[in-house]
């Protein structure tokens, strides 16, 4: 594969390697997806005038920039950890002891990175203080730039010879600035059926309504999406006319923790070429992708090699590939983040897309956010320069590595808690249909092969990706169920009734769990700061339902807080 | 003083102090100048469990934060200047030695700050990465808003008691988030008669269109604006309703230069009053105030004292008020940036204003930007921190001198190469009505005390803050301007067209300027990427004018700039 090239006269770069074909694929009219607000963005005049303080001598009064001695910053270093920082195989450590390996002091670990105000030879030479906290284009620091579009084309090999790529502040903004460019006031997006609640707010305000897709254990349904699309009738939505846009969370999905092989984004992939469909693919959980679970009894450690490109090859062939490297035509809006992989307050990530919806996301960016923070991107840049593309993919391979851990840390103690076996029986959770659910029970309950399932506590099915246990109790198993109903109650009322008094239990036992309503694509999910209970809202579907993150505690309090819970869903039976 | 207190149960802290009569302040209903879109954002479901996160003891599983062992930063640390790197007279030192007494490497000149990943006692101890760098709330770190809330108490003084302050990503973004907050599509904004072009920018695409306000030489003129109000004829503004909401440069206003004093705020405040308008005061070159030009053979240094209550009382006394201070109702929206005191890729600054509106802005960051970057966040609270108050306010003088000077050298240039005098005869600005209007004659051409205005060459007023000359050259004085009228011009059009043959003359030469037409408001600039002229557009009462930001360039740099602009205008002339 040859280097990334550049697209002449544009502040933003393809990625892509010519070939033959680029032509007809860099052909296609995109601009009948774009929203009025975005169709009537202009260039900044000022902005304008940039190639000409690019030439050589000239003085340039023009734009209203700071002289660079007048930044009070003369160098910023910082203390990286090395890429190999975190073990590849860290379940052999004991458990508590593998978190603080890194604080014990070994120099090893660290390495520094220095960036002085100026450096000769340019901008690609090294980040220099006086480009990254100047004024800049919204594309972001050129080093940057080229890493990532490096980056791109080793890891997601996009099948769309044009694909750009563009910085933006973080996924968030990223997704908002994706439904103002596409969606104009009224319209709906394509969502899965449960989904992240946060990226329905950004597009609740301007009128944008989500339009939810049956999903299976792999994520959203092809044939679902075909039948939405073709039958859609106006009239039966309200006026709404039919979606061009699609969100989706394709790996590690939030909340269900579903992940999408080729082959379904290949079948999704078509169905939104049939329909001229736009998929954004919000995917910040990409590197997470674990794997399956595999009990711990039956785990054997696989020694993977450090480095070296098999193994690097290894890494990315793990991966479910992205949407990018099925898009032939240029339908794909992806956005990275270094939420997850660096940390969530860089705010810096990415969009890689093709050049039209590149240069009008870029508009958007001049008029609002501009470019990412310059200390952000310095420190970043210099971090990803000094680690280089080998270093950043073998600190990913540790960072999956740890979530694996972590994940497989929760499962155990489900485990070791109660009788988890696998229900080849069809769930109640449509979204888990195809995936191996586990039925827990309490612990000698029985000694029968089959279950008897008005004795089952709870179901999950273990993640292969992302940071999110879902759960789902069988309140309908609750002793008060049947009461509730005899009492007037609709079964779903009843179901979020006991729902809501576990996660209260659990509240007053100091574990904190979202509850499933949350996810709902059927409403903009209440105001809930003081956790006020309106059962006419949360009880769509949800009932029982809870994502729980293994991200943030630590393993100690995580294990307290899966037997914590252990305890308190058998109590809460009784 | 008080120290400022917190807002209770609210992210957003008032800055203001507790006395009577805040009941009935804080009591006004601002809720009908909230957008449809503001109007209709809810708090994000996940940041409702924020509260039961914070509680002691509990092991939060709810939102999908990474565990700060996974940031690879252990450390960051800068080298800073000192507050008092910047001379408070630096025209003691020759013009060409000022700009590189910085980097002579003395040790005396930098500090260094340190942000380890953790600090005990909390974030009010001390700025910790595992804070700044994991998901915060969009209000930012705790220490950055206690320094912000102290420095508005402090240089502001805010009349509103209930004042709020919280941080942005820029004055850009702040600003775009106030038309989303504030105006539905089809609505008009009041700016000044010349403006900001970015500003207008960001409203356009939403459909909110500028509606102009004569000027003079102090900025925006409150006869004007009433006359406009009141006079507010909805059919005959094509449909447009009486706008609500302004958007105002007062200090170094852009691209004019004009500053308002308080009696003006004042006149213009009461307007406001009285047809209940909104005001957003962008105020990025509010410490860049430099006082009234004198020319080099009658300035004397003065010599601040360089520390001390009585110098930092004395420097704020001299600077124009915000609108903040005379706002006793709460209807301002002022926006602060630390792009022209720090560095523009701080992309870092903060509003001042009521609760109701912070609190949507609040929401509005919350699906969007989130916090600002937590790396600028970090690094630019250390900063002042280590420096304190004190320092800060040390700092913004050093600033302001440097601006002085650099204003003074350009003017200075200016008067050495042409006869510059002041012209007591209305000019053809408006926007200069009651300024120091200074007329450029080639040296020479006349001895006599009243110059005859068919020679006059170009007229400037000196600018008192700000980064901005506004030059405009009489191209009606031009040998060529008749026959282009007689060949069938418009007076307009034949002085556009000599404008723009000056401006690439001066290209040509390597001297970059802003021509006046960027700056209006007649209609969203065209995209001039090429500069292609297009004359209906742009020669609406700019012919001749030239912005000259005198910020960037090096004193030799600016000197020579000053020197080419002279030969060419005597050359255009000729």
């Amino acid at each position: 594969m040859d280097a990334a090239y550049a697209f002449e006269d544009a502040p933003v770069a393809y990625v892509g390697v010519r070939k033959a074909g680029d032509k007809e694929a860099a052909a296609i009219d995109w601009s009948h997806h774009l929203s009025r607000l975005s169709e009537s963005r202009n260039v900044s005049p000022l902005k304008g005038l940039m190639k000409y303080m690019a030439q050589p001598g000239m003085i340039s009064m023009a734009g209203g920039l700071p002289h660079t001695s007048y930044f009070p910053f003369e160098e910023i270093s910082a203390q990286t950890y090395v890429p190999d920082a975190f073990s590849l195989t860290p379940e052999e450590k004991s458990s508590f002891g593998w978190l603080w390996t890194l604080f014990g002091g070994s120099a090893k670990k660290t390495k520094e990175v220095t960036i002085p105000k100026y450096v000769t030879g340019g901008d690609l030479k090294g980040v220099q203080l006086a480009t990254a906290l100047q004024y800049g284009q919204a594309t972001g620091l050129p080093l940057l730039q080229k890493f990532i579009n490096e980056f791109v084309i080793k890891v997601y090999r996009p099948a769309n010879p044009t694909t750009t790529t563009l910085v933006h502040v973080g996924n968030t903004d990223g997704w908002a600035k994706c439904v103002l460019t596409l969606c104009n006031p009224g319209e709906g997006i394509l969502v899965e059926e449960y989904t992240y609640p946060s990226a329905l707010a950004s597009a609740w305000p301007i009128g944008v309504r989500p339009v939810p897709i049956k999903m299976d254990g792999e994520g959203m349904l092809a044939d679902d999406l075909d039948r939405v699309l073709s039958g859609w009738d106006v009239e039966a939505r309200n006026g709404m006319k039919k979606p061009h846009v699609m969100y989706t969370v394709p790996v590690g999905q939030n909340p269900c923790g579903t992940t999408m092989g080729e082959k379904r984004k290949k079948e999704i992939y078509d169905v939104c070429v049939k329909h001229d469909i736009i998929i954004v693919e919000d995917d910040p959980y990409y590197f997470l992708q674990c794997g399956p679970y595999v009990p711990k009894m039956q785990r054997t450690t696989v020694h993977e090699a450090e480095e070296g490109k098999d193994a690097e090859e290894a890494f990315i062939k793990s991966l479910a590939p992205s949407y990018l490297h099925v898009d032939y035509e240029g339908r794909v809006i992806r956005l990275d983040t270094f939420s997850k992989t660096i940390a969530p307050g860089s705010r810096l990530g990415f969009f890689t897309c093709n050049p039209v919806f590149a240069e009008r996301l870029l508009r958007a960016g001049e008029t609002s956010t501009q470019a990412p923070c310059g200390f952000g991107q310095a420190l970043i840049t210099s971090l990803l320069q000094g680690w280089g593309m080998s270093g950043w993919i073998r600190w990913l391979r540790g960072i999956r590595a740890q979530y694996t851990m972590r994940r497989d840390m929760c499962m155990d103690a489900l485990y070791d808690n109660f009788d988890l076996r696998e229900d080849l029986r069809a769930t109640d959770i449509s979204a888990w249909d195809g995936a191996t659910v586990l039925v827990a029970h309490k612990k000698g309950v029985q000694a029968m092969e089959k279950y008897d399932s008005s004795t089952s506590l709870f179901s999950i099915v273990p993640p292969v990706a992302g940071m999110f246990l879902w759960i789902k109790v069988h309140v309908y198993n609750h002793p008060a169920y049947e009461d509730l109903i005899r009492s007037g109650m609709s079964e779903s009322l009843a179901s979020a009734t006991l729902t809501f008094r576990l996660w209260k239990k659990l509240v007053e036992n100091h574990i904190l769990w979202s509850p499933g309503w949350f996810f709902a694509t059927d409403g903009v999910a209440p105001d809930i700061t003081d956790m006020g209970f309106d059962p006419a809202v949360e009880s769509k579907g949800m009932e029982g339902c809870f994502r729980v993150a293994y991200s943030s505690a630590s393993p100690e309090d995580m294990k307290k807080a899966m037997n914590i819970f252990s305890e308190q869903v058998v109590k809460f039976f009784e």
